[in-house]
């Protein structure tokens, strides 16, 4: 199947460490094996993976990002980078917040998300599932007309 | 096709007047619209749609819901109605939030939502591939084992 | 004298209990005198008076109103009710916030109305001539040009 | 025993479903059963038991209340309902406060209750006793002068 | 007609530069024009009208008005004057406030007028009319007995 | 009567100046004359009344009281001393916190009282009677099973 | 006796208003009775006394005052205005801030004084005498040696 | 001469350590010094000098006092004690908070007095004057007539 | 050489007395010491100098402002006065915030200027080549195209 | 060994309860087995322990500690008595604040030490090694010259 | 012409990307050709020009910095890097900060710098201007005396 | 001697600079002085000495570090970098925070740390020593039984 769409997944800090954390909170599965399991259920897309635990190079992911749709999980970054939050503003394609846990139950700092008044929309709680949900959006809105 | 999960979907106050509210923010469809558009997407769901303005009645619809998953907009309701919040907590199904709108992106009083905390997940900010996104959800969660 | 007004007041909880409440607050009139004043003074106008202690069934007053200026006293719901608040904000007709008692020299809680960034504007303090003013605006604003 | 006392008791939203929620929050014993125990043990009061999940009805339920003391759980609606509070500000007659848990050792938006500074007095923490002392002292307050 | 009420009108801060303010806010009218409709629409009124940029002059002219009524317009000084709230204080005679705006649909710091607990009542958002109405109002006081 | 039940009641500071303070607050009864009042009422039980007007004492009565069941009225204390908190955590028995006034109708500071997250229950706003009632909730919780 | 001693003393917005004003808050004299007191009681003292309800005047006076010792009423100014905090940090005189009213035990936000940290020290609740005792501390600053 | 007037100085924490203390705040003087100036200032006052680094003690020296008015530097109880503030509530006679330094001026934990609202009046930042400040304004209102 | 540029310079509360403040903040130039170097300096502007301790004759001197370009230095002013920041929103002019030390490293309250919203832009913490910087820059803007 | 260091340790409310307290947080050994403990491994320090549950005594330990290092776990006033932080500040010595748990990872209440600003430094969460630990630094401290 | 006066420039996350982001806020302008524009204009500086999106990059920057002077850019790490401001404090040079725009008049999580109490002055709100001033203000500081 | 323990040091932005920042607060050694130190006193432990300006890197270090035991400092990093104290969450080993100055003695942003929590202790006010003290924990409890 050829690959019609380009999609961008950024994950933050410490998501590389995925499968070695709480896994009552962040499921058992590591990132690699959610990557996998995102390319093989996606075969139309193009996928470009990338991680870092580092701020700025966060940034320049978004800022070279070169697809049609973009999906970021900035972990621990969420609750306080305003120059993520600026990156993404610039972006002009569809842009997906994502989180593993329901950040929203869990320690008050955790409660803010900084990125999330600059993103299309935000899906959390739903363990890996929150990235195939997210890339379903996105083929969504790169095959079809925009909604009423 | 046989209807082998049943979903309950509540919409809250104002809700029953899409189509007259401001369409840059909420779209143009009404609720009809959209309840129409799940069901013809998935066949195998048999919904149950709900709607209120009453807080109360919300709290009794979420009490007696009959089904195997519940999707919830709260409206206006989510930055307040901790009955609703309680009631939520007593369900043992999945249970999801949906906002058509990115809520982080819009007056402070609607960037806190207390009833994240006893949902499974949110989604919010793609309009109606909002609701779309949560059956979906549903769907793999009600025919799929646990993922790891 | 032809009715060529149609004006809705709508009333919220405990105002049916004027009269017999706090007098050195609220006055010693019950609510079906003062509409009946207004009735009496207004000739030419067509009042629709509604009362209700609950909420979502004020949203959908105010959802359903059809008339050509809408007066609210929201009561208590004036200081928490996104849900009115919403509701009043798809209204296009002016709509006015009333209070009979000056609701900033009373309690910390009482000094903020969430309901009023979305009317046209508000008037408080006067006991029932706040709602005698009022429809005098609403008068003002149906029968002559908009003022430059 | 003739019935010598008229006693209202108003529980509001979640409270139908005692029994089905966290027990070692709120007990094993449904709603039900607490009534009843108190109609046995109290054989010289005429009880009205009253319950609503509509924060408005409630209100109704004060406002129309034919007794000689109230007893009110208002459960979530404790923590946010100025409507109730001001219901209760009109009543003449002793007015108590009850809750099954101890809100004071729960979560942060639990531990106020708008609704306290409006009551005689309140009494928390001791599980269905909590309405079993509300009773004693409405009982004792209607049948002793008051004390010095 | 014979000037029957005395009625003074305030007006504080940058209102003397009316006409060449933000029209969508504040109206297209000079305060020269107001005046003057005021005039003509009330003739059995005398008014007084005075304006200053000066926080102490207006306390000064509070101290020192001999009128029926008093209507203010404190502009800027509204959010903040202790001085001029001490004053009115001080004022025995119906005492009005007003604004042009609705302003507690506009910045945060608009939305608390220190002056509102220290006057009989407020009314804003009316542009001119919102004069109209106070002095509506003072007429109405001034000329027959108090409500019951 | 044999005195089967052991219960120490606790009164901090300045409730030794009962019938001196405030009497609309504090009723006119001193605390002497409550004692005395409950132990006429509970013949069945064997009483310690202990007094102190110092924080630290207060603790110390704590570690040491030898009883079947504790209540607390730590007066002033209760809003600041978490010493007494830590203390209170520490007993295994029955613990009962009492006010004679509705501290949630006074001022701003006396709303909130550190140490009733580490009591059983609350009891106040009842004057006296709010001993009468925690000693009988004491009786009960010595004499019978724990409730369902 | 000559004039040994030369003391300013500056009065705020709405003290000349004194005797008009609340006498429960701030006795019944006049300003003027009360300087003519202070004259009458230290008669070695050269008194200027001013008073202005400009804020932008009072901190003329402190700029320009020529005297030993400074003794300052600010009134509602006290609580807000930066300018003359400013103004009293530059004078190297004693300086001294005084209150008829007890400022502590009246609404929050006359409870903050933003110039006692620019004055020596502060003496309020004594109404009349708050000015005599200050004048006392001004006399003998200016007579004796430092303390130790 | 004869003692006319019995006045009761109580002072509370670390002020027997005076002396000791940095003396850029609170002077070289060690208390005894300060009492003996007071007695040798103001032959006619009964003095009763009390100090307690212990809060509930202090409470008993307020509860006891015997006097004809009530001198109180509280240290740093001042700004949390609500025992002390409870127990100066009770006492009928003036009663004047003292303070060495003037405590605006300092750390913002020490702005805030909470026995402030209720003393007659407060005097602080006069060293050992304020002291001298406060017997001068007890004399003086035992000796005379209250004032206008 | 020509005028051809008029700037008019407003000083507000206290900057008349520079020289005297505190020389480690402002530097020990006079304000006119200030005005004769920006003469000198800027042959070719045509200056109108300013100053005033009254909050409402500042507001007067940008109502009347005829000049190209307006520079503020609204010393305590900055920090409160709404009707300051009012006045300069009515001005259409480039206007320049200064200040002579760097606000953000003084006391609490110096941190927020009300006033920097308003301004074109904000140049502080460089003494008196704040106003040299000013004016640089309002000579640029006069005198070239408008920057990409 | 001779006994050449003297140190105090100072140990606060509810610390002589330690083997009773929560084991998980506190650990299983008693006050005194601790204390025996530190007597074994420092036979070189003369130690000097004291307890107290009354915050006055505390103040009144410190004051008049006579040793060469001071080490204090104030328990539950760590939180709020400036009282004992008023004292420890006029202490010479080094001192050092211990806790047995580590603080900042409990309730928010315990996650502020007033003392803190007033040590030398603070060591905490290591159980009785805190203890151990900060003897360890006091010793260094006393025996050798003061680092680079 | 040559180069005396050495000054680095550092820009933050996002700089980079000027040009591309919201013109109305940034310019049109990309930051080589700021660069370029500065070099042209300063003939005589010898400019270093450094520009990372990573904090720490940062951190380093400012440490090694050889110049003497110091401009920074830090873009949304203004708001929140303590890291940066660190890193700042150490720099003995004059440093000064710059923004394109006016951030006090943007959302409110910019309008707070937390390196501005580290640097000797800000220039906000000039876009490139603000670059130019700065320079302008080194080129000064570096070539003549101290102002007085 | 065999080196038996392995621990990792970790500092973070900033601290590469020691000697060079303000010495009354740090110190005068350098970084790799006290690690000099460190190794000279402890002959049995085999350290790990890692120092980054870049958060993401010190995340890095704590993902990747293979020790006995670990000891951070991260500077001003401590105060809100939650990637930072998430990776700490995944270390199993003991965990010790270190900083050379009293944090809770300085800016109040200084005193609160995000990742104290995560840790099992913290050591702070004792200069090079602080990292003494924690590396003879560290020993301590790698080489002893858990305490009881």
């Amino acid at each position: 199947m050829s690959k019609r769409y380009k999609i961008t997944i950024i994950n933050g800090p410490n998501l590389n460490m995925l499968g070695q954390r709480d896994n009552s909170v962040y499921g058992s599965q590591t990132l690699e094996q959610i990557n996998d399991g995102l390319k093989k259920e996606f075969a139309e897309v193009d996928f470009t993976f990338l991680q870092s635990n580092i701020e700025g190079e966060i940034v320049g992911f978004i800022q070279k990002a070169d697809c049609g749709a973009l999906i970021i999980n900035a972990g621990a970054y969420s609750h306080y980078s305003i120059a993520i939050a600026d990156a993404l503003e610039i972006v002009k394609t569809p842009k997906i917040e994502v989180h593993l846990s329901n950040i929203y139950a869990r320690e008050e700092f955790r409660r803010t998300s900084v990125i999330s008044p600059k993103v299309s929309g935000s899906i959390c709680g739903f363990g890996s599932d929150s990235y195939f949900l997210a890339v379903t959006e996105c083929v969504r809105l790169l095959s079809k007309p925009p909604r009423p």
